[in-house]
């Protein structure tokens, strides 16, 4: 096999993750992460399940997407309903994708039990669904719920459920290891044996991580003819969640040298993998293959020593494949090499021995001594690195805030700030209300210093994040607040930490201004 | 197979994991939660190469441990010493350990390039320390690094390693995946290729994630021939980890049949999983196959529907054979039956199709549109269930509040709340200064409780989240909170969500107090 279809489900099956709840413009992102990454499919909602999801494809159909197709997902129609006069299925169409995949019951517990059918009666709402939304023009995937549980129970029905999909039309079928119990030896059996039903449509496998086995059962399913794999970024998904495509893509691509995605967008990986668990507001996990911040970190002495001898001593793959990078978590001469690489982007020609580098890593190192985090913050330290360099003068200096946050109160905003500031040689007061203590003192603030830098009017904030650093300290937590930022041509992150939220905030929202007056202006 | 050696080494390759440092303390009470688990052997440090560990050693020899061996784990002796003459093996020797795991090169890349020595050289190095270690009464188990690598790269001299070993009294040669890199198939024909050199000598099987195959790498290892599987609990590690052993313990014993500890203890696995994640200041993934909180929760209605019908419907196995437990998530893709479940443990005998439960699950999807999510906030849910119902009269009710923050400040408090309550007839005013905003405003509010309330002095904040739920309205986006609370018996978590982060901790907090003097006291 050369090729194979990826087909993402994070935001219908991964929804189904604990603490996973997307708003609809979390799925717009996405849906363009995945796209300039270059799956094949995205699984992108139940609108016949969640009426919300139905105003998601409404949206979604002013998209341009590159490379992958939307594809709604339903059920099959009820047991005692037509197709015609059933909502879901009516919902299902309206979403006005040109692909939808259905599932359908292929274990005759599940038939039987949680469905109350007969085994027959299962098979026609299986054909009936399948041969109707053909009719209405759609291609259509079968997605055999259970598929594996029910070979194992009774494969003759498991297999007639199949077929019944396949001659009503399906142009592919999706084995499913919903429960995440079968051992790679009985997916590939189980594969082996559906090939004869495809007749031609195309095999799928969709497997979960009950077992922390889905990496592997995937990879058995594709050995054994499937060409196309399902599954969510980051594994998320009910229970123990789904394959983590971010852990199969690499595998099938380098390993297996079956192509997935558009040539030279595996490269793309981490960068996607890290803005989805932003828009989901997880952390990455740090250990996670290929894409965590640790999938190549190097701690013991003896394997730092290795991997400067020869990187593939202790390194599996090269990490810039799959746009990672190498990390040497104790040795100094390595973790100093690698921020003066940081530094040569930021202010070029500075030698790796020379004292303001040295000053530069002290700078860094009390900062994240205090809280600081600069990796997702790049904002912050490009200003850091111009700090102690002597590069960015202050364009203001904040004499004093005052924040009043009030319950209840008048008129909309609970909040007011009056901030005074000097410029130069002036002094500027200004005041604004808000919805919250931290949106009233952005907005006092940029009324105070557009006065003097009017290019501040194009800037705007397009992301704002807070994390509890030690939850355990409760209100009097350490937090960390991230500001996004933009000027239209191009974004930057800032970074603040402090007791108070609100002066974790001005500390970004300072970076957020200053790097755009230094740094961002070069750019113009 | 019947019974097969589990060798944990959380203390050794596990504490080469980011962000692990254990202290004396912990490896001892990480110790003693493994030999009440019953793995075989506990690889508990390397005394040559970390002086602290020799420290551990002298300790732990006053462990009684029950069923668990403690093993010490060192390299063999150097390229140009004898093994009389080498500070490593004398450090190895004096941990006392009746068992010692020395390894050894078996990739030639690693043996020239790394270590310098010619292939010979390599080969008496093993022979040398095994043959020296079991002269001084050692059963010595061989731990062949990156032997899949060069297996691959130099199958006959890999092999030769391992007789090498074998033939100088190693009683246990271990297979190692040091890189991670290796696929099923792979570890399978290399494993198989071992068994002629084992010679009645027992082969290990000892893998890394860095492709998320570890598990199944180790099962295929077992299903070729090793009797003993090395991992780590919850899978820590360099890189991306070792094989979690929390993982391959129950896939053993309940897949596979083969007994890895004594009878009646796998239900101690979740507990075991988070002791070790707690004594390691590190959350234990919720979604972790067998052990995650989320391992056996279920949020898709007709996911939670099909497991009411029958268990086997959405679950592999019964969570109880591993000491976990079935859950059920409120959220607005869970169905009726289910918040009727979890409205019965709240408020008993209200009838599936009745107006009260019709109420409240229309209040919780009102609530939910608005941004709350009750799923990790039960102590809310059972207030809207007590609210919707008419049981849990306001204890107090706000007439206003006012915080005032600022920068510059004095005194260490940079805000400032005042609060005024209503409690039956009387007025209650109060004031408090606080690290941030919210700080001041828990305390402030306390302090005008307890007067009414005294129960309220052993009641804390132990948890303070906060989510920033559309990032691109930036500073004026809604924000929820959660709370988590306890009195010292029982602990709850509240929600409270606002465009002001101040609002939305003081509703998170009016639930908090609330739940305390309805709920909790019942408890009491």
């Amino acid at each position: 096999m050369e090729y194979l279809e990826i087909y993402d489900s994070s935001l219908r099956d991964g929804g189904q993750g604990e603490g996973i709840s997307f708003s609809l413009n979390d799925k717009l992102h996405i849906v363009s992460a995945l796209d300039r990454l270059g799956v094949a499919y995205i699984e992108a909602g139940n609108p016949g399940f969640h009426p919300k999801d139905q105003e998601f494809f409404d949206r979604a159909r002013t998209l341009r997407l590159q490379t992958s197709r939307l594809v709604a997902f339903g059920s099959t129609r009820r047991k005692d309903a037509s197709c015609d006069a059933d909502d879901s299925i009516r919902a299902l169409l309206e979403a006005g994708t040109e692909t939808v995949a259905v599932f359908g019951k292929c274990w005759d517990l599940h038939a039987e039990r949680v469905l109350g059918a007969t085994l027959s009666e299962n098979l026609a709402m299986i054909a009936d669904t399948v041969r109707y939304l053909t009719g209405q023009g759609r291609r259509v995937i079968f997605d055999g719920e259970h598929f594996f549980d029910g070979y194992k129970a009774n494969p003759r029905y498991a297999l007639e459920c199949l077929r019944a999909a396949r001659e009503a039309g399906a142009v592919c079928l999706c084995l499913c290891d919903t429960n995440g119990g079968a051992l790679p030896e009985e997916i590939e059996k189980a594969v082996k044996a559906s090939s004869d039903m495809a007749s031609g449509a195309m095999l799928s496998i969709h497997c979960h991580n009950d077992c922390g086995l889905a990496a592997a059962n995937t990879l058995a399913g594709v050995r054994s003819g499937a060409g196309q794999v399902q599954g969510t970024f980051l594994g998320y998904g009910e229970r123990c969640g789904n394959v983590n495509l971010s852990t199969v893509i690499p595998l099938l691509e380098l390993r297996l040298g079956i192509r997935c995605l558009p040539k030279g967008n595996l490269a793309l990986l981490t960068r996607t993998a890290n803005e989805i668990a932003q828009i989901s507001n997880l952390p990455l996990q740090h250990d996670m293959p290929f894409v965590g911040r640790s999938a190549f970190a190097h701690k013991a002495g003896m394997h730092a020593d290795g991997v400067l001898k020869t990187t593939r001593s202790f390194e599996h793959i090269n990490p810039e494949l799959v746009g990672n990078e190498r990390r040497f978590l104790v040795s100094e001469i390595a973790g100093r090499k690698i921020i003066a690489k940081k530094v040569e982007k930021i202010v070029p020609g500075l030698a790796a021995d020379s004292p303001e580098l040295q000053e530069i890593i002290s700078e860094l190192k009390e900062q994240e001594r205090r809280g600081y985090q600069f990796e997702g913050a790049e904002g912050s330290f490009a200003l850091l690195v111009r700090r102690v360099l002597g590069k960015a003068e202050p364009s203001f200096q904040l004499v004093s805030y005052k924040i009043l946050d009030e319950l209840p109160y008048d008129n909309g905003a609970s909040a007011t700030a009056t901030i005074k500031v000097r410029v130069g040689g002036r002094l500027q007061v200004s005041a604004a209300e808000g919805e919250g203590p931290v949106n009233a003192l952005d907005k006092a603030l940029r009324s105070a210093l557009e006065i003097f830098y009017p290019q501040l009017a194009r800037v705007q904030l397009v992301d704002y994040k807070v994390r509890v650093m030690e939850p355990k300290d409760a209100t009097a937590a350490l937090v960390r607040v991230l500001i996004t930022t933009t000027d239209g041509k191009t974004s930057w992150t800032t970074v603040g930490v402090s007791n108070d939220v609100i002066e974790a905030s001005w500390l970004a929202l300072v970076d957020s201004i200053e790097y755009k007056l230094h740094v961002a202006k070069e750019l113009e």
